[in-house]
């Protein structure tokens, strides 16, 4: 599916970018160079040679959609983008690699900037909430459990809960992101054969170059490190979709607690002009309504045939950028959303005074001066 | 996701362009249209407003990448489309109806293409398979279960197994898209409202000119329909998964019993020039492995809000959208695999006698005749 | 897993006995027994011998405890259900037959019993529904989309949405059990060998008497019936929740428009006295929760492997199971729900007010009228 | 569902039996008495109270049946279990704590089981795909891509493949179980109200009495860890059916490198008694297809409504206790295969001389020794 018209709304353009076909050519080039100035060093082929085949690993004049059809005709993008630097006169591209090689490769290094780019939208939005968790210690409103009231809280507690959410979707990402961005540089049959015997040392000096890490044996046939990061792409979309589902039940007229901001042209319906939509709510509800179905597809995916699979790789890719669109769509609209949260204490104090549950709240501030106080030492590495 | 590269494979260029943006102005477009000539008829706008809507309903002029930033903003295709077409003078269009209107019609319009597309080629491929069965009647190999040789068949037989599970499928699709093609126009709570008590009149020449079904009430709440058709998609899917299955399993080198069929420049590696893969079958493999986890989404999306949900409605098009494109995909390499495919009878025989499973397939031979008598019978209308 | 603490809540407590241990020990005792008495009257054994297996048929002293051990190191249940059978005396038992034809059958004995509990409970909550529609006729309320108040509407028109909602999933779960309740009898490699010819003959026997359709070939290679009815009860799973998701928003404190009935120790909390939780939404919701995964997982076994698949078809019985008990129990949960639903229209028309939309409801009273009256002529096999 | 003949072959009976009722009963229970001992530590409650309240926490005369539907009934088990207990004279029994307290640290709990029972099974997997690897080591065989023959490999390479995927679960599972396995002890709304501003020091003793982390805020509302350990459940399964889909594929009778041990009477057919079936590689096929619709689930569950859900936490206790089943019965099944698995290579050095490829594997087995060592060295610590 290559609508821009629905893949947007769900997306960030910056992301929609970072996986785009222009990213993927360029990863794909870059896989290429970096194996010829790997295979240069060592000694494999000649310094020439490896110039010449990076001086042909430009985008320049190639033409996408031509390069899609031969791809989909061949049965991997490899065999057409290989046959069109060769016959600008880089004959050696590609020693020692295969299609997956480069489909892997360049998949991870689209996959790195994916992560930075979550990363840093995520760790604002963690912030935002603690923020808005300090800024209401005091504010006392009602606790809701199973969409009915229960007992005061405050909502300082409730932004703490959305932050720790948030923290926590944040460090399994690092942790899956640092398992899973790997070189995948085996060859033919994942032997690193073909190469005399200095196949690993072109692939230490690959990874060095592309940021990514080298792994004992290629992996080509090992797909748990994508599995993790489609879970953790699964899992910080849901962390954000907790946010939205409280925000949005927060905004209903009956209750009319907390909104998202006012920000011209957002939210508004083509039939109503009254209405005020919960469009970052929207989005990150529908990704987290998304990315189970996308995650457990990658987890199906694992038991690939022998040295290298028939069809489970062929459905990771396209899977997992959905995964980091729909992630980083859900990261960026609650972002939006908790920075400008607009908060009515004295709706809270009015619908917590209806409930005719009380209304003290001294372990709710406790609680939360605790677990913010956490947060800090474990954001500065002193706890965990 | 909007990436060519990574879509082409798994789809088929026809299926792009039925859900391609184009695609969906031009739907959209026609919504508009459609009611604009609907509301004259029933008097509720003049002749003149009509025909000026009309005339404002073209694609010349629309530029995507600025319309998807502007839904993306707004939260709605709808808002900055009819904002777009009022300025060109239409100031009356979309009268009574509602950004989900236009979403979820011309979601249906294009999903009318996609069944087309793939029931055209699940006949194909049904007669295909039948066609083999019907040549490969008195042809024995050894039948496995559990992945162990067990008792001798035909191929004949396998192949008619095929051609049941695909006519089977492609009944479900058309049960299930006569029950979700259907016209949505509800207005902004699905009520009708607004239009002078002429809305279902309305409705109902909407659907005529578009060729949709008329509901009882508008569907915008209920998801049914177009959760039956992801089913039927994912389901079609499986079932030419299942060939795949058969036919990769049947080319490994060591069994060697039904190859792909050799087309120039499909199928090689990027690594060793002897390779002949089953790129077909591994177009379907893969769409068989993605689209559970995509009518997983759909069927977790049916309980939404209200009149009108929040975030589910959204999720669904560009779901149902990779639906369509995966399971054509899936469908036409299989039919291209089917209808070409290299049969070793001589193989197969050899396989067979080394079993040691005796020979004997005459109820095989009864079986299939029967099951392709039945088979005539049904598609005459005769049978069931 | 096998909790009935954790199962039960979820589940009625006739689905949990009609997929039981002792169900299917019944069903594989059925089916052999059956086809016993087809093989008697083919004239492949005698009716003595058919005699002395019916006896044999018998779950007396059969230790289910033992059995599951026996049939989790064997691989399959038949295998010492079989030879504990001959143990007896039975010894031409099982001619002809295989491990899974015992297992699918009995799957679809089970699963037949598990439609009509369904489709029971489903009629009375959709005539519950549109008996609602039809005493709220004239009920007016705030019509809400995206969590936001938006035009009048009636409560009728919302019920009717719920009846229209579960009429279709009825009407699909009838469509998907017609094809799907059909026997599996196909012997060893699935050819009916081994019965002198006398194989359909003896399979349209068993069909009869067990009260399943015949199909013109075995279908232990083609699951499509299988994943029809995994997509029909995900599909009414989802249509009760839609109904929940309404109800229990509807439920809360600030909008206080309808409620669950009052039942005796129903929806208290352990720790709040004043509570009164929607549990018979929990139940549905969750429901709705778990059904997607698992009718993704039958569709994803469809590509299995040649004759008869390794670890697909084990797969589909538990989860089919399941889906039937989380069917079930979503829809008996509503059913009371709705049969007994606590309405406030002083509630609902204080709300409308304060949002200051206007009263009209013409357009939804025409509306509700004409799919009341649609819904009446389908039912009585008139209309569509 | 509670088919014990449906369960068991794809669990283990330890794991059973570690998600069985009688062991949720005595998780509760633990709760229960631990609670009631940190409040008397803390001067809540008295000594004596707190040892009355222990000696009422026994599962002595509690009726698992009556309890199931009395749990159901009321929505929650903790309802009629603190009622059952009160009645024993414990009035003060369940101070401060609520129903998902219960539930959730009674899952958490059992989970710490089935995390010990799986890493147990899972290293001696591991092991013994490490020292199959390191016995063939120069086991020359045909590697195979896309099903198809590629290029010479050996088996100690395929071998070291699996072992570094199981290795690479294990570590994932260990990740997420240190952040999931934590104390749930919030209160009513959450906030540890009700305990005279003692409840996080309750809550401490509570944590380290039960073997759990404490949590710097109680979690009902942050469902992140259980969707990592769901995760990870998933990966480890799908790591095993790697091993099985590979060995599945050996055992085929064409190619005949690999098969699974004899055992005697597993592995037969209950029509052809020269079958050798591997049904080892079927539990762990069939679990590979289950988990990852459970596992979406779980994430699909994550947005839950503000400080208790509805419908999602209920939804994960069952699922999350079918992973661990069918988690632990792949990753046994597993072990059984590999530990005995049956190599021959000297089929191997025949099929890879037929397909004519050559012959030379010296960089596979420079790459094993470099795997091999690299794993040493991590599971020393030393390396990573």
């Amino acid at each position: 599916m290559t609508s821009l018209l629905r893949a947007r709304p769900a997306a960030s353009a910056a992301m929609l970018a970072a996986f785009g076909d222009a990213a993927l050519v360029d990863a794909a080039l870059w896989f290429e160079a970096a194996l010829a100035r790997a295979e240069a060093a060592e000694g494999l082929i000649s310094a020439d040679v490896a110039d010449a085949i990076a001086r042909a690993c430009t985008s320049d004049g190639i033409d996408i959609a031509a390069l899609a059809e031969a791809g989909a005709h061949a049965g991997t993008l490899a065999i057409p983008l290989v046959a069109l630097l060769r016959q600008r006169g880089a004959a050696r591209l590609h020693l020692g690699a295969t299609s997956q090689d480069l489909a892997d490769t360049a998949l991870m290094l689209q996959a790195k900037r994916g992560v930075a780019l979550i990363t840093h939208d995520l760790k604002a939005l963690a912030d935002a909430a603690a923020s808005l968790a300090g800024a209401h210690a005091g504010t006392k409103m009602l606790g809701r459990t199973l969409l009915q009231g229960a007992l005061p809280i405050t909502f300082g507690l409730k932004a703490a809960n959305w932050a720790l959410g948030i923290d926590a979707a944040l460090a399994r990402l690092e942790r899956e992101a640092a398992a899973a961005l790997v070189l995948q540089c085996g060859g033919a049959a994942g032997t690193l054969a073909g190469l005399h015997g200095r196949g690993f040392a072109v692939a230490e000096r690959m990874a060095a170059e592309l940021g990514l890490a080298c792994p004992p044996m290629p992996w080509q046939a090992r797909r748990d490190g994508i599995a993790g990061l489609a879970a953790a792409l699964a899992i910080v979309t849901g962390a954000a979709g907790k946010i939205a589902r409280d925000v949005s039940l927060l905004a209903q007229g009956e209750v009319a607690e907390a909104f998202e901001p006012r920000v011209a042209g957002r939210g508004g319906s083509s039939a109503m002009a009254h209405k005020r939509n919960p469009t970052g709510c929207q989005v990150a509800l529908s990704a987290a309504l998304r990315t189970p179905g996308l995650a457990a597809t990658i987890f199906a995916a694992m038991p690939q045939e022998h040295e290298r699979g028939l069809g489970g790789w062929q459905a990771e890719a396209p899977v997992l950028a959905e995964l980091f669109c729909l992630a980083h769509g859900a990261v960026l609209a609650m972002r939006g959303v908790v920075e400008g949260l607009d908060v009515d204490p004295q709706a809270m104090a009015a619908n917590l005074d209806a409930a005719g549950v009380g209304g003290d709240t001294g372990e709710s501030e406790a609680l939360l001066a605790r677990a913010l106080a956490a947060r800090g030492l474990a954001n500065r590495g002193v706890g965990t």
